[in-house]
């Protein structure tokens, strides 16, 4: 008998009705012969609300006690949702992270998932009942409860279908698949039948946000071949698999783009050794992630190092790099938030040069202006003034004939 | 050291403001040098919240996946506490009811708790933390959640202070403790400063519902001593503990009242072996709990039968009834939901002679009649029009002197 893992977000089990259409979705593949793992985020708005509980009583909450309450979530869901499969007369049972044997580390609010032992999972699929899994949370070593972060009910869904070797997994969502580029920059965006794990990981480190990239690494590592589809509609959605040779007749898959980046300067640094890890050293103990970084080059024994960043860390980011700038007794500080990212993808470009040069044509004939270039085996990304984000990706999509099949 | 547990329902724990009051509460404890262990139910409205939820997807939830969806409740409550507690400086550390080591049985919604293993509580008293645990819940042989029905966070605070030999055990609530009787119908009511266990279950029995019956009667099984305090105020409230000597000089110590009740009547029953038993049974077959009963004496070799019962409980027992009725061959069932209980409850009438009559002839000269009597060895309990309860319990107050310390 075929195994399915199905993840539904919490926008799919927001109120009483759209959990009796998921218990609806979830009986259909079980008629179709399915052993059926289903795994569920928290309500809505439920997460929202606990935090914005949390932040009337304290502006400081210990990281296991806000996994305590965010836990509650998707408890809440299991118990609604199998509620209503029973309704509709099939037979299921819920179980909480730690009782579907999801072990995870003790790094509280971000835990990563450290084993899982499903055997319950399997006992109760052999009684052949759906099995109603809580996302996002598993138990840690100290017997706590901890929730795993960002995107953790895909990671558990995924994790699941690696430990339980499913057949499928699903990712149900409000958007019907992964596209070419944001349907709402450009309209006539195409969805993609398929895609490869590292055109995935690209377009979601690009901003595309699907799905968050841990959760595709996982796939990656143990071949969990995935969909992503809608919960609303019958559409097949988009596999995401490993790379097959054919893909490679695809040159570009999707255009990325993030307009929420900034861009940090530190400027007429006197040329010394160690000056890059002293700056970068002090970015990563204030905990601020940097995504792309260009040193000029020196020039009168004096350099300039730019970085990208995360529009929401640039406060924090200037902060911890006041006392470097004054140490390495640099010229100047210059932050400047009106930067935005496009980058094209496509597991293709590696066999297929020329895709650099056509980007940047592309870009210069629409008097585009690029700020810094990065490049990956796979990936092209720019970074350009925010206010041409839109226009370089329709540009883009239409230069590399993404809207035609 | 001195050992307490501290238990808050939900009114007391509704917002964040009151959740910072009962921190404040809880700290002030430890302060006087108590090791202290909470016991805390859901906030405000979240239960029934959850209900709503439930009742939205489904009219009849499995009692298993019900409980799964409502012991989030008070999981919320002990994280927010502890990160009020935190945020007032204190180390803390909540814990569910299975981490606290409470097992129950299988019985979903209304499980008893069989056993408690209090081994972290301890650990984490040792590390000079306040232990906040969940109330309401429990571990199941199944390893599942169960939730302990009505007043289950009273228990849950009752058996933790018996497994931990605590040397206080304190229920907080939104009265100020005990009164002779309900303040709303008697405005000079007392605050009794202490009450034994046996009067305390009298009490709740008669529908004084500070307390479900089933903590008090752990508690007296296990020589629990506690109060019953108000969560906001200073004011010492009542001690219920086991019976001594002196309370035996208080010859009536409160009067109870039930406008909730009705009565059932099956008249002209042909008097033969068995009538009863048949009756009853048919009752009990139904889930429907009796409370007094009277057998006319037989005239003309039939009987009248009458008991009284929940108002609610009323359509259920009617139908549950007349197929006997019909086997009996009884005249008629006759429901009259106009009625209501009044008790006055004491251990010193064991000693007093006269209570009986002193309240026959108060509720006579008050011209209100008698419909049935019942008595145990510490209360009598009479059934009279439920027009009549209010003027019944003021004139019995009176009487009997309990508006006079």
């Amino acid at each position: 008998m075929k195994l399915v893992v199905m993840k539904f977000g919490g926008s799919s089990v927001a109120n009483a009705e759209k959990i009796r259409h998921v218990a609806g979705r979830v009986i259909e593949k079980k008629k179709q012969g399915f052993q059926v793992v289903v795994v569920v985020s928290a309500p809505g708005d439920m997460t929202d609300d606990l935090i914005e509980m949390a932040a009337k009583v304290t502006r400081n909450p210990a990281p296991r006690e806000m996994d305590m309450l965010l836990a509650t979530g998707e408890q809440a869901s299991i118990a609604l949702l199998c509620m209503s499969l029973h309704a509709k007369g099939q037979a299921a049972i819920s179980l909480t992270g730690p009782q579907a044997g999801i072990f995870a580390d003790t790094d509280h609010t971000r835990a990563r998932i450290t084993q899982i032992q499903p055997k319950k999972v399997l006992a109760e699929l052999a009684k052949r009942r759906i099995v109603v899994v809580a996302g996002f949370q598993g138990l840690n070593p100290n017997s706590d409860i901890a929730t795993l972060g960002r995107g953790g009910s895909d990671l558990t869904a995924i994790a699941l279908a690696a430990a339980l070797k499913a057949d499928l997994c699903e990712i149900y969502t409000d958007v019907e698949g992964v596209y070419t580029t944001d349907p709402r920059v450009v309209p006539d965006a195409r969805k993609l039948e398929e895609i490869s794990y590292d055109e995935m990981l690209e377009l979601a480190g690009a901003g595309a946000q699907v799905m968050q990239g841990r959760s595709v690494e996982v796939a990656k590592k143990y071949g969990v071949v995935f969909a992503v589809r809608s919960t609303f509609s019958q559409a097949p959605g988009t596999r995401v698999h490993k790379e097959v040779r054919q893909m490679e007749d695809v040159v570009v898959s999707g255009i990325a783009l993030d307009r929420k980046q900034a861009k940090i300067s530190i400027v007429d640094i006197p040329d010394r050794p160690g000056v890059a890890a002293r700056i970068f050293s002090a970015l990563g103990k204030a905990g601020i992630n940097v995504d792309m970084i260009i040193q000029s080059e020196a020039s009168d024994k004096k350099n300039d190092i730019s970085f990208t960043l995360s529009e929401g860390d640039v406060k924090k980011a200037l902060s911890a790099l006041r006392p470097v700038k004054k140490a390495l007794e640099a010229k100047d500080l210059v932050a400047n938030n009106n930067v935005g990212k496009i980058a094209v993808v496509g597991v293709g470009m590696r066999s297929h040069p020329g895709v650099a040069s056509k980007m940047f044509q592309t870009l210069a004939d629409a008097k585009i202006n690029i700020q810094m270039i990065s490049t990956s085996e796979i990936k092209i990304s720019c970074v350009i003034s925010r206010d041409h984000v839109d226009q370089a990706v329709r540009e883009l999509h239409k230069a590399f004939g993404l809207d035609k099949k």
